[in-house]
């Protein structure tokens, strides 16, 4: 029994789990996912014995500011993340890992400092509000403000795939078969279908000259009269192709995703097609928005919780958007359960959702969890448990570590063009417009 | 003793008390403050016994909303507020109460239907967020992700003043005396800073022809070198007047706060001149932003917690100025020491907020408090307290509302202009641009 005021939430332990998780042969502009995939698991430990849990990136450069971030962490209240984020700044990151630039290669837009903070801190914040939830006996969105709807609604997330990963690599095994032509990339639509109730159909593009994804979406449309569709080939056309694209895919497309790269380029395409664009690689950041808003250049912002620097900050990335008339929905990279239900609360919170968010959760065979969160019609239920409303599977995390430690290094860094090299030693990155 | 999950704050009852406060003969470019203002107290009490407190406006448009907003809260979860808010659109409001232009007596910018709602919400949203955080043990910055800051800076509100309201004017006395000169305004700021310890200074302006308000600056800042100084004419200025006081008044000036009305105006102000332009009247919703900040018609937004819909939305109107560049502080109209500490709490949990608060706090001698805040060297501490960390004097909120009960109705919407005519039979409302 405790009293209101015995509750301590002063942070005594952060624990920081690296972690590689299986990850099916999908496709994308840059090459093809590795065979695991490098996730963090953070542990935030409070005084009254409360566990909050939280995910993010795993690649070195998150691991290195994750030990001092976490460090500023430990002694505050777990609730006390405003000055957490303040504070911050002062963490050094090594300028070799930013650029400035969009990393074409991450798939993940531009790379700064504070993202890289950022990306970091949201698995902290998370992990907080997980902690202040359980300890309070209130489910997050509460802590957010409240839900505004019971489920969440997602869309299916297509790729074109192998059947499995280059012979002789070590990988987990899949039964969802290759998927490299339209019948396939339907076939793939229709398990999604049969097995979670998706409605909603993205395809992840780039992958083939746009004709062939041309057809590809054609054929999903035909299979699915009336269903949003969407293609993001993460970038890699150039504005006349993108709006070609546009032109021939305009009746059936719910928006184009990332066409072409940069808001100067996305800005003309925008200005010549009235399907909308979405975006998770020209705006990323607080500060990219502005001058894409300026120009009109994105209709709809995905959002990352993980690189927008948690839930609060993509709450308030909602109402930017609101204000200036810009839709707001999620995008997804390959995450588990932990980062599933915190998208799902926050998601939960945020009045004009408008989109079905994006998940990789049903590519990913493997989580750290006690018990898989579900699907039911395409959408997740929303929790009203204390916290997150999930459980840390402790021997699962212990196997996946060990996974992490026994790698020689060569997938602690997600590395999808070399991955591809295994199978074709002359890929290169593709120049960027690829076609 | 009760464990988390015993806690029920279920709302259970919403008391709405409204209540006329003295208000001193304060002079703006309406007229001059009635002797009474009216506002609203806001009691929400939930199903473990904790009543939480809210204010804001009494006008009769907005008790005529609280009624039925009030009800739509009982029997939620008292941090159910991103529902609360969504389904407020439902509780239609009298169009004869909304313009959608800006309301130029009321001095408090646009009049639309969700503004009204918002103005009621910021109440309940307060209220709620007061229980929430007595029943949790946590301070309300808490819930709002914690306080970057331990205490927050006020300016000192300057107004030209009577000594007393008109003879024969039922009203209570104050002791600040006549202020209607550069020597009056000097010797009030002498006053605020000795009483308080405050080193900005606010004047309310558009009361004089502009020569003699520029007269006020130009002693304020001899007698008080180098101490960030404001002036705020309600818009009472064509954009030539605007550009002269402004070229005049340059080099002492923090910032110029909405000299002339509207967008188009104040953006053809802001390009004239390197003096930043605040508003509290120009940007007064989400809505208006869009145009306003694409035009740089302001470099700093003034919140209203009560019109913008309270502290989380204020966070929210931060989180856009700071994406677009634009300064945010706060504004204040009459309010009491519940509306204080609320400003206090969300002020805290703002990271950028360069610009001292305005309060007219030190103007109300009456309260309904048990305990009156208080300004330290032109601050207020942070409570870390729960909740708001303020008691409710009930024999005070009981004579208040029974003063409220005894107007005739001639003092329940505040007209400034109406109290101006006790004194000056002729006044009418100033057109605009009145110099």
């Amino acid at each position: 029994m405790t009293t209101p005021t015995s509750r301590d939430l002063t942070v005594t332990e952060v624990r920081l789990t690296p972690i590689l998780v299986a990850d099916p042969a999908l496709l994308n502009t840059q090459g093809v996912h590795q065979p695991y995939t490098p996730r963090l698991i953070v542990e935030v430990v409070t005084a009254d014995g409360t566990t909050g849990l939280g995910e993010t990136y795993g690649d070195t450069k998150y691991l290195d500011l994750a030990g001092p971030l976490a460090e500023r962490l430990v002694g505050r209240q777990a609730g006390d993340l405003n000055r957490l984020f303040a504070e911050a700044d002062a963490v050094a990151v090594d300028t070799a890992q930013v650029s400035g630039r969009v990393d074409v290669g991450g798939l993940r837009g531009v790379q700064t400092a504070d993202k890289l903070r950022l990306s970091v801190l949201s698995a902290l914040e998370v992990a907080c509000l997980d902690a202040v939830g359980k300890s309070l006996g209130l489910p997050v969105h509460a802590l957010l403000g409240g839900k505004v709807r019971d489920t969440v609604e997602y869309s299916a997330y297509l790729f074109y795939k192998w059947a499995g990963h280059p012979e002789g690599v070590p990988a987990e095994k899949d039964d969802w078969g290759a998927a490299v032509d339209p019948a396939g990339v339907v076939a793939q639509a229709r398990t999604f279908k049969e097995r979670y109730g998706f409605t909603s159909f993205k395809l992840k593009g780039g992958v083939f000259p746009p004709d062939e994804e041309i057809a590809a979406v054609r054929a999903l449309a035909a299979a699915f009269p009336g269903h949003p569709l969407r293609l993001d080939p993460n970038g890699a056309w150039s504005v006349e192709t993108s709006l070609r694209v546009a032109a021939e895919l305009g009746d059936v497309l719910e928006y184009l995703e990332d066409p072409a790269l940069g808001t100067p380029a996305m800005a003309e395409v925008s200005a010549g097609t009235g399907v909308p664009l979405a975006t998770n690689m020209c705006v990323t950041t607080f500060a990219e928005i502005k001058e894409a808003f300026a120009r009109d250049a994105v209709q709809v912002v995905l959002s990352d919780h993980h690189y927008w620097g948690g839930l609060r900050n993509t709450q308030q990335l909602a109402a930017v958007c609101r204000t200036f008339g810009v839709g707001v929905s999620m995008h997804s990279n390959t995450h588990l359960g932990i980062s599933l239900a915190a998208m799902t609360h926050v998601a939960a919170t945020v009045p004009d959702l408008h989109h079905a968010c994006d998940s990789h959760y049903p590519w990913q065979s493997e989580d750290v969890l006690t018990e898989r969160l579900t699907f039911e019609n395409g959408a997740v239920r929303v929790s009203d448990a204390p916290g997150l409303g999930v459980a840390l599977d402790r021997e699962r995390l212990a196997a996946l570590h060990r996974r992490w430690l026994d790698d020689d290094g060569s997938l602690r860094d997600r590395d999808d063009a070399a991955a591809m090299r295994v199978a074709d030693p002359d890929w290169v990155t593709p120049a960027v417009p690829r076609w």
